[in-house]
C-alpha cells in the first residue's frame, strides 16, 4: 500500500495495525477536507478515527506526514479503483472507458479527493506533483500496451497520457464535484469521452 | 475588460486610469503568486506597482476584491490570447490547435496563472468555478460552431468541451509549469493534442 511506503519503519505489520492505519487515513481525509490543512489537527483526526492520540504517533510523525501519506493513499486508491473495474478480456479502448467510469465513481465516493489533492499544491508540492506523475505514468503505460496490441495508434506517449488524464480530471470536476440536476450519468460521460478517444471530434 | 466588471463604479474612465489598473493587476499577480493569498499584502502590491497606497482604493475595496478581479482578468487574458492567435480563415480543428498553442504561450508568459487560479479554489471558490465555466463555455461555443459548419461531429456539448479544457490545462501543467529539458516544443504538443481531436487514439 502506497500510504505506508513513506512511513519507513512505521509500516504496520499486523492486520489490526493495518485497520487502524486505514481508520486514521479515512479520518484524516475528512478532517483535511472539512477544515483545510492549516486548521486541521491531529487530535481532530484521532477523535474522528476513535483512537487514542498516542496511537497516531505509532503511524505518523506529524500532521505533514499524515497529509503526505493521504495524498499517496489517494493516488493508490484511484489506481485500485481502475484495476478492480478492469478485466483481462477488455480491449484497450474499453479499458479507458471503464477506467474513467471507475474514477468518476471513486471521486463520487471520495469527493474530498479534489480538495485534498488541490491543497497539496500549496502544502506539499512534491506530493502534488507525484500524484499526477503516478497517474500519468499509469495511463501512459496503458496507451503503450494498446499501441503494442495494435488497437491504439503507434507512438502514443506522455502528451497523450496527460491529455487523457486532464480529460478525466476535468470531467470529474464538472460532473462529480459540480454535478447538477439533469446531467448525463457517469456511464454516459465515460461513453462520450471514449468516443472522443475512439474517433476524435471531427465529422 | 472582465477585470473591471465586478468593480462597479470603480471602473477607470481614462486611459491613465486603465494603465494604473493594469499595473495594479500585474503587481497583484506577482504578489499573490510569490506569497500566496494570506501572506500577500495591499502595500506589497502598491509598492511593486509603484503607486501610492491610497491609489489602490480608487480601484479596489480590499485584498479579496483585487484577488477576485485578478482571477477574472486571467480568464479574460486566456480568452484574449486565443482570440488574437485566431483568424477567420481557420477551420474548426485548426482553431483548437492554435488556441491550445496560444494558451501554452500565455501560460509560459504568466506562469503564476496556475498557482493563482488553483489558490482561488480555497480563497474564492466562486471565482474558481467561474474561471472554468467561462473557459468551458467558450470552448463549447467553438465546438458547436464546428458542428454547424460540418467540420466537427454533430451533438458535441459540455462533456466534450470540459474534456478539451482538461487536456489543455494538463498539457500546460506538464509542459509549461513542470517542463523539462528535452520536452517537445509547444507547437509539437499542440499538434499531438490536435491529432487526438482529429482522429482519436485508435489505430
Amino acid at each position: 500500500m502506497a500510504a505506508t511506503h513513506s512511513q519507513g519503519d512505521k509500516t504496520p505489520r499486523t492486520e489490526r495495525g493495518r485497520k487502524t492505519l486505514r481508520k486514521l487515513l479515512d479520518a484524516a481525509a475528512t478532517e483535511f477536507a472539512e477544515k483545510g490543512f492549516h486548521e486541521a489537527s491531529i487530535s481532530g483526526i484521532t477523535r474522528s478515527a476513535g483512537v487514542a492520540l498516542g496511537t497516531f504517533y505509532t503511524y505518523f510523525d506529524s500532521k505533514d506526514a499524515v497529509f503526505r501519506a493521504l495524498v499517496s493513499d489517494m493516488s493508490a486508491g484511484v489506481g485500485k479503483a481502475a484495476r478492480e473495474a478492469l478485466d483481462p478480456s477488455m480491449g484497450a479502448l474499453e479499458i479507458e472507458r471503464v477506467a474513467l467510469r471507475a474514477f468518476l465513481e471513486f471521486a463520487a465516493e471520495h469527493k474530498e479527493i479534489y480538495r485534498i489533492i488541490d491543497e497539496a499544491e500549496f502544502v506539499d508540492p512534491d506530493s502534488y506533483r507525484a500524484h499526477y506523475e503516478t497517474i500519468g505514468s499509469r495511463i501512459e503505460e496503458r496507451l503503450k500496451l494498446g499501441g503494442e496490441s495494435g488497437e491504439f495508434a503507434p507512438g502514443l506517449g506522455t502528451p497523450e497520457a496527460w491529455a487523457v488524464m486532464g480529460m478525466n480530471v476535468f470531467l470529474g470536476l464538472r460532473y462529480v464535484i459540480w454535478g447538477r440536476e439533469g446531467d448525463p450519468d457517469f456511464e454516459e460521460i465515460a461513453r462520450r469521452a471514449n468516443m472522443l478517444l475512439t474517433r476524435g471530434i471531427a465529422s
